[in-house]
């Protein structure tokens, strides 16, 4: 099996560290292939750059997924993950929307960390649109240092530890997702130091890929997720159009 | 005053229909200036092509909205609206968030009509995105004929009254709003043979619009809908790289 | 357009602040008839005064509306508001409705500032019967020292800014909403000091009855909103009485 | 124990029809306590009437409860419970609150009948501001003869009963709310003949009346069902400014 | 009148506790018939216990209710309660559905105490399962000493009375449910000390149990209250098998 | 890896059915074993079989779950889900949980469909429960033949696939879950012929149990999922005793 990890931030470092965890998470015999955005936020952080990532993750599933059987979005937004589960006919899951889906099967509410209070609401409304609000216990805005650098972010571990502890003690958090892709692999190494289970968006998602390829769903022939229309796109990528333009009718 | 329609369908006549509504609902003084999108499909009809006209939307208002007052954006699926309410110091609103809230004041609950079973779950996921899905009697997806031209609208009128009656009577509607901004103008016509109120959302939009640019509100100086951090964004328009590099810090 | 505003306070200070703030945000050509309640509670603060002042509403726009082309609640309570709208065939929306509307197209949850705690939670079920507490950051009622007089209401300015800064911090307040008919026109005067946009419930309600009067919708024939029957209602004013028995069969 | 009875209404068949059911309902010991509004519409029937009635409840509160242990709002929009209760020191129930919270205990969902379509909206709000709508299954507006006089309200018994059955097979309703107080007495007289228990406002209202009474719960010293602040109110009956003025501080 | 009040703890001295209320608060005429369970937890305290007590309370009422008029469940996670009420002929209510249905009809929010931080999100689950958790003000887990003997309970009562001011003051709440079997009368022991209404579980069971035995409302002959299906049970109890297979057809 | 599935129905030919698709679904390497419930009902169809079918789901996981990496519960009301999920160290899903948690991946709204109407209601409190009824589109329960036997379910294809049709069309259904542990292996079977994906309980509670189990999160050390506490339980199984007397402090 092979799953394509869609990063639509621009930055590679974000994509190697999701593609070490993911590599260590995936089953024996599935291959992990790793696509990063060029074009947008070095990181995604805000609705605009959400919205260029969105389409940045439509025009990198129409040329890198043809030869995959699930797509992982390794953005913490899950940027563009309904419009490429339309799009396309193999599964795709955001790492956001499959790390809370497995903290449901844990049992309980589940707390978010991410950085910085600003993308706090933008969290509410991601796991607003998925239905799951009533399984928040809490979505945590950590303060980063200013000009923090993320290629740093294990220096963290112990702030991080402090603020799980807050959360399952003062919101009732039964589990904490850390959200962001470049938390990738923390919750592994931080697992002894927590009293709760500890979330990881990548692992999650790539073992939910796996699961829903397994499961050889049909893609829908009605209904909001059947393929777009075939029709002309203009001015987009020359792989979107294509795409496009093989739909069937 | 000047207000910025933005169509990022990428269609003139619909670009066309939406000013004549525009500007019988503006108010003496208002200039209406409106954009149609170049990149993207000809009549946004999905998630995936949602996703471009989101982008289409956000490129659209970096390179017009410098010298306006307000934005409203005129795709009924609000395609980026929150994404262009955080990118710029003006007010902006989607056609559809300004029906359903005026149907909110005139009272009780609000079907909305659109095109094809397709969009039902698009609509329910914009309307409650905005914490308004208490407010919806129904979403009905009316089907339209294949191969029919929007530019035939007007031929619905019939159709669309037999499905207002039915929804008045069926499902509890109060006021109809007509999801598609290809309808824009048909609420003033069919309004005297409409049992309830009938709802277009390029009039309330422009309203809405106004009221806001009138209410001069401040753009938060923190939050979620603060400029985004001045940084830089690689391989976009050079509209949206000059207005990024140009935020506050 | 003559917009008439309805204070069921029996207070005419309030009254006349209401008007010097409603008479800045209409338009021009916009003229403002303001009543004054003539029975119940000088400031309505608690439910058995709202149900006085709901009726005192009803008796008020019998009296007062027919030459008018919308008509404004100006009792943060909107005491009457529904039945207001169900009597008269003109458009009436509530200064709190208004405001919290209005707050939903600037994004965001809304946090709300009301005097004393005991107004909370009306002010939930308020907003609740609208469908809109999924978008409530948080409802504060302020303490105000015993014999505080509503004439000094600007004495609280440095207060009130200490208050919006830290529901913008704790509750994730993305706009905040002063909750009082006698706050009016501090929104405009306070501006500039606030990190996030303030809203005023006098000058959103202005400008939303200026909207649904130029929108010209159609006063129901049909539903819940529809004209009370024509019957006979005993003991009541004579101006409803009157109404009553001119309303349509 | 002393109950008062209160109909909004201002029609004494109704309060007739109300007490016969209160008094077979009663516990031995218990007596019931009559009153009939003195103005506003003979039968409450939409918006306008219910914001009379509830003023209408207010006033005969006032003047009537002095003697009584607890009070029940005879009116099927609960009109002005909520102000009653909070103005007074002993227990006050609506007769629908009270029909739908034994409806909770019967277990599964609760449909509602009442007279024509226009009031479905009303009911839906009245139960949503308990809280209590996920527990609905159905509202359902039964068409009456144009000039139907209530006194013959026991001629609709097959139709109720066509109903009943209608809503248990295709809501789910798994019990049923005659919600109406001219209803009092009917679910007694079709109890064997319906497949589900049925709810009567007026039975239930009276146990719940005597159970609170019994239970001695405190009257709050603090919060929103505090007494009003001891004030003057202006031009209103005697008895109410009598009872504001003799009010705790 | 008589009333099975069922204690699935297998603790003797909660039943005691439980029966002095229960007959406190019982209408002259009503008598008391208490059974303790006789496996499983001497106090359920999670929800491993709380499915064994479920089990134990379906046993319960098939060995003891047949003599009586309606049953109690006085554990406060009211196990089995839906179990029973859909098995017997008789009304069933659990003590925390009593409570927090009593507290709907004092107003406003209620909160909840219980002992320790574990309960807490149990609590949540049952609330949220009666669909009344838009009327829950908090929940809090009291800590109590490391092997406190619960037949010391009423050393609590200035703890509780702290908690309860800070309940009010800090999360709103109108009311409050001392939410354990083993606070049985507490709630009329401290009464008068508290600023709002103490809900008791067991006198408010009590009065609905006798409520809903006095209403008389019908066994429902479909939908999911209806009797089990008459079948063979294997390997539980002489009782419940002897129950089910006298079951109707 | 080795899964233990539990069904808590007293029937074999449900545990070979599910097993038989159980080992369709598991990946090589993962080995399946599986016990059945040796009290209760034969087919666990209300209530009052599921609080049996929950006891023994806690009986069953404390004998066998011992050298088990997950847990399955194979009875489509999850039957003591949440217990089995507290009271173990490894993981522990329902398949009715991990169906429609599959569903959400898939997009958009989970039609659901079981046997008779009596269990629509219980679908709906389970799926509530797990706080996703917004995902829910419908519950549909299909009436089967008197006297049906469960090992002809295949004979009801062309039933199922004409009712699934209908749901897509009528209900907006995008997948459509078959609820019930005899319909394992029928979404595989029907695939095909269905315009949506059709989830199957037992292979989506197969991948998820897998996926939990290399995710390897940690068992919480507090809140409401940790351990029990070590105390005495009395009457149980042996099994039960000992796992009790066997935990950590």
């Amino acid at each position: 099996m092979k799953i394509l990890v869609v990063n639509s931030n621009t930055t590679q470092f974000v994509t190697d560290t999701v593609v070490t965890e993911a590599e260590k998470s995936a089953s024996s015999g599935t291959e992990i292939k790793a696509v990063t955005g060029n074009f947008g936020a070095r990181v995604i952080s805000c609705r605009t750059e959400d919205a260029i990532g969105a389409y940045s993750t439509v025009e990198l599933v129409a040329e890198h997924a043809h030869d995959c059987d699930a797509v992982l979005i390794a953005v913490s937004f899950d940027s563009g993950v309904r419009a490429a589960r339309e799009l396309l006919s193999i599964p795709v899951v955001g790492m956001t929307e499959a790390a809370i889906l497995t903290a449901c099967m844990v049992g309980g509410k589940v707390a978010v960390i991410t950085f910085g209070s600003r993308a706090v609401p933008l969290y509410e409304e991601i796991i607003n649109s998925y239905g799951l609000n009533d399984r928040l216990a809490y979505i945590y805005g950590m303060q980063v240092p200013p000009n923090f650098d993320v290629k740093n972010i294990r220096d963290m571990s112990e702030q991080l530890l402090k603020e799980i502890n807050r959360l399952v003690k003062e919101k009732g958090a039964e589990s904490v997702y850390l959200g962001g892709a470049v938390f990738a692999g923390m919750a592994r190494d931080l697992r002894d130091h927590s009293p709760v289970p500890l979330i990881d968006g990548i692992s999650c998602g790539i073992k939910h890929a796996e699961t829903l390829a397994e499961l050889n769903l049909k893609k829908p022939t009605t209904g909001s997720y059947l393929h777009p229309a075939k029709k002309v796109i203009v001015e987009t990528t020359e792989s979107l159009r294509k795409l496009y333009s093989e739909l069937p009718e």
